[in-house]
């Protein structure tokens, strides 16, 4: 198969940034955006002003918001926040043609239900080839042209090819994986990582202690994704460890911003007072949480975020408490 | 086995941490040091002002020069640099008594012969057990009380679980694991894809190329430690990807700072010009190169480090090439 098409659904900032990228590759591409504005910025000022702004878009990059326009697309990304993608996906089915396949490019677990997305896809989608492009990315780093790897994840090898030769370039680079499961784990954890990795700073506990606790987490993460059937090269690869790393490591990060604050003594009450929205991984630990107890799978660093946000746990005594479990073989 | 005198090979930054957290976990603990000044500094002044200034130490810690005196301790922190330890562990042998355990606490891979330090001691120390003690620990964060998790590995159990009994404390905690090999490992790769790291850094190509790099660099570390029989999880864990982490994340890595400057275009030669000493991946580097190519064993980033550091090879050329390597899978 051959992709001169590229349909994405979603207007977002990485929606905007793989739409450019897509462009880029010398594809045909057409993003749907929820947001008129977008829509209309896209189309008319070639900027997405609203979530990618001053990053200039080719010209032929064009914008809908309907989803019958992505009729005649031969593949579609998936761009739209995790918790959105059952509905959007719901809508989109229908214009699709059979067998075009569709990327999840989101990154989480659907909360309401504690699916993968790949399982939601399943269900909205029933019978579509489905793929996972997943890894350590920062959308306007893609946007300017600085180089980035990530993870291709589909079980249908030709599909996978055909992504590769139509996407890749020298500054985006997929590498084929067929663990689709793997390739969502890193996404969905790695938000609670760079919580607790936040609260340690805010602590002032050192690098020493954020290095330790990134390699527990690293752990933690591939306990959850092994007992689901990922491969330990998925967990260890650019969408497990790579994401984590980005994620904890960056200062941007709203979900280690969320955590310094906290770990500086800030309640949870007065953070939300000055937050439009909530860091993704304070509704994700919930999920996490849930799933951990249910298939009995030993998360302390998961249990220890949800102490302290859902519970109000006292932070230096949790932290410390995880910190100092037993002496145990690695 | 008790383990209540305690010897320290070594007066560094390092050393001089160890030996004051021994001395803070109630043990007997004298330091051998090489500079008289640091003999001096310890014992009548109680801070190793040329090593670790600023640090209070214990009165109860000494200080000696003399290989003799170590002769009652019940086991050795060794401390010195990697490169030092064939002739120091020679020269300490016939006064420890038999059966007395030494700990390798220094990182690297002996540069002339291209052997684990292990197998060093195993030739300097006929059958005296060690152990292997390493993670991602800043001398100065564990001298100022701030929490640190290592790894502790070695064949006897006995040996293992009365070292971490007697020097564990809820600030420094080893994890004991039986992989002497693996254990090494990290120490003996991460200064390389610190220099990587920061060549990247310097070459501006921002956090998404990084964390890539960082993500292929454990890949690298752990073909090289499988090659030897390293465990997994050992690689995976706070010896291996913690200790990578840590130095390829850190600003003060003098590793990273040299492949800093190497990205931003500055030769070895202006470099060279104004440090006292080189960092020392740009030693390992020449002895991987050689392992690497003696045992078939692939190292894509160690090369390009060779080729920058060593040939003169154009550094945005190498770069580039390497973060362009084939689309293939993970």
């Amino acid at each position: 198969m051959t992709i001169r098409k590229m349909g994405v659904l979603g207007g977002g900032a990485w929606g905007t940034a793989l739409a450019a990228t897509s462009a880029r590759a010398g594809l045909d591409t057409l993003i749907w955006a929820f947001e008129p504005e977008v829509v209309d910025a896209i189309n008319n000022t070639h900027e997405n002003k609203m979530f990618l702004s001053g990053v200039p878009l080719d010209p032929a990059l064009k914008a809908t918001g309907d989803f019958a326009a992505l009729a005649d697309r031969d593949a579609v990304l998936m761009v739209c926040p995790a918790q959105h993608l059952r509905p959007l996906s719901e809508k989109l089915q229908p214009h699709l043609r059979p067998g075009v396949p569709v990327i999840i490019c989101a990154k989480g677990i659907e909360v309401k239900t504690g699916m993968f997305l790949s399982d939601v896809l399943a269900e909205t989608m029933p019978g579509r080839p489905v793929a996972v492009l997943s890894g350590p990315t920062f959308a306007a780093e893609l946007a300017r042209g600085l180089p980035s790897a990530l993870t291709l994840a589909t079980k249908d090898e030709a599909i996978g090819k055909a992504l590769v030769a139509a996407m890749g370039l020298p500054i985006f680079r997929p590498y084929l994986s067929d663990d689709v499961i793997g390739a969502q784990i890193g996404g969905a954890v790695k938000n609670v990582m760079a919580i607790a990795t936040g609260i340690v700073a805010g602590l002032k506990m050192g690098e020493n202690a954020r290095a330790a606790l990134l390699t527990r987490g690293l752990a933690e993460m591939a306990r959850f994704g092994t007992h689901f059937g990922a491969e330990t090269e998925t967990l260890m690869g650019l969408s497990g460890l790579g994401d984590l790393v980005l994620t904890c490591v960056s200062q941007s990060s709203r979900n280690m911003s969320l955590g310094y604050e906290i770990g500086e003594g800030r309640t949870m009450a007065d953070i939300m007072a000055e937050r439009r929205t909530v860091a993704e991984g304070a509704h994700t630990v919930e999920i996490l949480h849930v799933i951990a107890k249910r298939e009995g799978i030993d998360m302390p660093i998961t249990e220890a975020v949800y102490k302290i946000l859902k519970e109000g746990a006292p932070v230096a005594e949790v932290t410390k408490a995880l910190l100092a479990r037993p002496f145990t073989r690695e």
